[in-house]
């Protein structure tokens, strides 16, 4: 069944979260000639293929680029690009995927720069020049080349330079301008010795936000599972013996707090107009997360004397949007949430990915919604987040 | 309405998550004399009544003793033993609280001690002979004084010196004799530099709690929100700025990534006949929680040689027990997690407790149930989990 989504149709099925396994060239091809040797570079090597940045090495795991793999044959050891499929870097091959899967559109994140741009974050820390320029160079890249293959289809977000505020506003500017259609930030700012959310240097680019309405995207992984992975993944798990598994499974919580932070530290409340979203946490424990955050504020405000006027769920509803891929508590509960309040995704290539089974999933555990509702979860509510053109 | 349940009654309301707030003599009274002078003793101070254990102060923060306040008046300083509710302290007065509030049994926690007996723990490091002796203490009033004011309604749990895994299997012999009807651990050990939970050592342990039918209680803050309070959670917030409210809101969640651990470490399925209570973590995430793990262990097993037989969800539904105080959503997916797995609480006299209104909630909130899950919700599982008598 070919999929047209060129005028005069409109998106029946939007995935609001997918990766792209940034290509040999991203780098190399675009760094100016001054930076391209320290710049990122693959480095073949008996345990795969392995990206060297200023002469450290960066693994990508297997698990990043799982697509079209059995569950037998997932493996967290570095792959090889000839053993991945095409799809995975290849915006060409990406799209005939998609058309298997029944897929319109995909909004896209990438995997060496880090889902928030950590890997140039922390690179700024010893080579701020070349950092900020990696910056440019894979915004560049994903807008110009690799989403140029379709643009109604491959949906641009943009990495910035965040350890200069003024900096990434910029920036922002700049990729809004060539196409993107959101901003990706950690959900734990001081992962990355950033300031705090609520912290007035991230107002300006705040306020591009709001202005252009482009929203923010926190994707689980972020922040933590970086740096900090040991002592936090540690924290939620049992210190030594902790269980892989008990890592991927708990991942998607760890939004729960970025949420809850977010939204009592007033930062919806002060920029009214802000989209946030918050990628690969699920939405089965949204329901409860809004009654609790709603029955904390009326016990505790007094004391903390809360910048809020209106119970968190208030701010919820109205800025903040999260993203699931097979989730029948979710499904079962989406009134409490909020049904304007969620969007479906595929996660390709990740280990999550429905790929190539969207359809059937789609099909099983969301076909008994309503016609308006499942349509919202599908594509209109993304149509609406990021601000994609129908007819 | 008087309360009966001496026999013939059985019980109707049972809370299985309630405070005591040690009063003065419980060491000073017990602890053999070479060691009364080190051990804990209240110093008052302008900010309160302070414990004071071997020269180091242990400030209890007044949102332990909340009850009967009004929520403007909560507030985190130190509270003098003469502005709490005696309810708080004073078995007798307790009683006459719970008659107020229509509530049967409590089952009960400490205050000074640690939600785990973290704080004998800690002071294990430097004065273990101390931290033995006053966990022993502890343990003995709570049952032979406190609980003995009617010890079909107060019912205790004991802490152990889990320092010496050998000799708290031995302690747990001890306690259980003398009528303590369930063991406090810390959900995340190696915060108190313990092993992990699938570590053999702690083997012994859990092998008296199979054989005798106890059950062990995680409590939230048992081990996250003391000794690494800063760092995890500065990671669920945003460190610098983070809201209190958003450590208040997100503590429940802790226990999420506790469980998921214990359950793909293999400690259930080592351990077929341990009960483990999740206390004050809410119900209303484990829908989602459930179907999260599932589906983990389908899609990653093969790589992580999983020492699950059985789907994560099959070992919490033998095993495992979630307790909640008002939870609307948990009440609406209450089929997914299992109604023989959830267990009401009024967490007197925290913050969050229901009292004095616990019959109006549990009117409001779960009157829709049928009576045979009402029942099982509020008496009827926590009389099997912690094996109370009926008649």
């Amino acid at each position: 069944m070919p999929i047209k989504i060129e005028p005069p149709n409109n998106y029946e099925v939007i995935s609001v979260d997918d990766h792209v396994v940034e290509p040999l060239g991203v780098w190399q091809d675009r760094l100016p000639a001054s930076l391209r040797d320290r710049g990122p570079r693959v480095v073949p090597s008996d345990d795969g293929d392995v990206w060297e940045i200023n002469g450290n090495s960066h693994k990508i795991t297997g698990l990043s680029a799982m697509a079209g793999k059995s569950f037998e044959d997932y493996t967290p050891k570095a792959l090889r690009f000839a053993e991945m499929r095409p799809g995975c870097h290849d915006a060409k091959a990406r799209i005939e995927d998609m058309d298997i899967d029944g897929v319109d559109a995909e909004v896209l994140f990438g995997t060496l720069a880090g889902l928030a741009g950590g890997t140039f974050i922390d690179l700024a820390g010893t080579d701020p020049e070349l950092a900020a320029a990696c910056v440019v160079a894979y915004n560049d890249w994903l807008v110009d080349e690799w989403c140029a293959e379709n643009p109604r289809r491959l949906i641009a977000q943009c990495i910035l330079p965040l350890w200069d505020l003024k900096a990434a506003a910029k920036e922002l500017r700049r990729c809004i301008s060539a196409g993107h259609k959101a901003a990706l930030l950690p959900g734990l700012p001081h992962v990355f010795e950033l300031p705090g959310f609520s912290d007035d240097r991230w107002e300006e680019l705040f306020k591009v936000c709001e202005e252009t309405g482009t929203p923010v995207a926190l994707h689980i992984g972020g922040s933590i599972g970086r740096k900090q992975a040991a002592e936090t993944m540690g924290a939620i798990g049992s210190g030594d013996g902790v269980a892989a598994e008990s890592l991927v499974a708990s991942a998607p919580l760890t939004n729960y707090g970025v949420l809850a932070n977010l939204i009592f530290s007033g930062v919806p409340a002060r920029y009214p107009k802000l989209k946030i979203v918050s990628v690969e946490s699920g939405i089965g424990w949204m329901g409860y997360f809004l009654e609790r955050m709603d029955w904390t504020y009326d016990r505790h405000r007094y004391w903390t004397h809360s910048p809020l006027a209106e119970p968190p769920s208030h701010y919820f509803r109205r800025q903040i949007y999260g993203t699931f891929l097979v989730d029948d508590t979710g499904i079962e509960t989406i009134e409490r949430i909020g049904p304007d309040n969620v969007m479906w995704e595929s996660d390709y290539p990740h280990t999550d990915t429905t790929w190539p089974n969207s359809k059937a999933v789609i099909k099983e555990h969301f076909g008994h919604l309503s016609p308006d509702v499942k349509h919202d979860v599908l594509a209109g509510n993304a149509v609406r987040v990021y601000q994609l053109e129908e007819n």
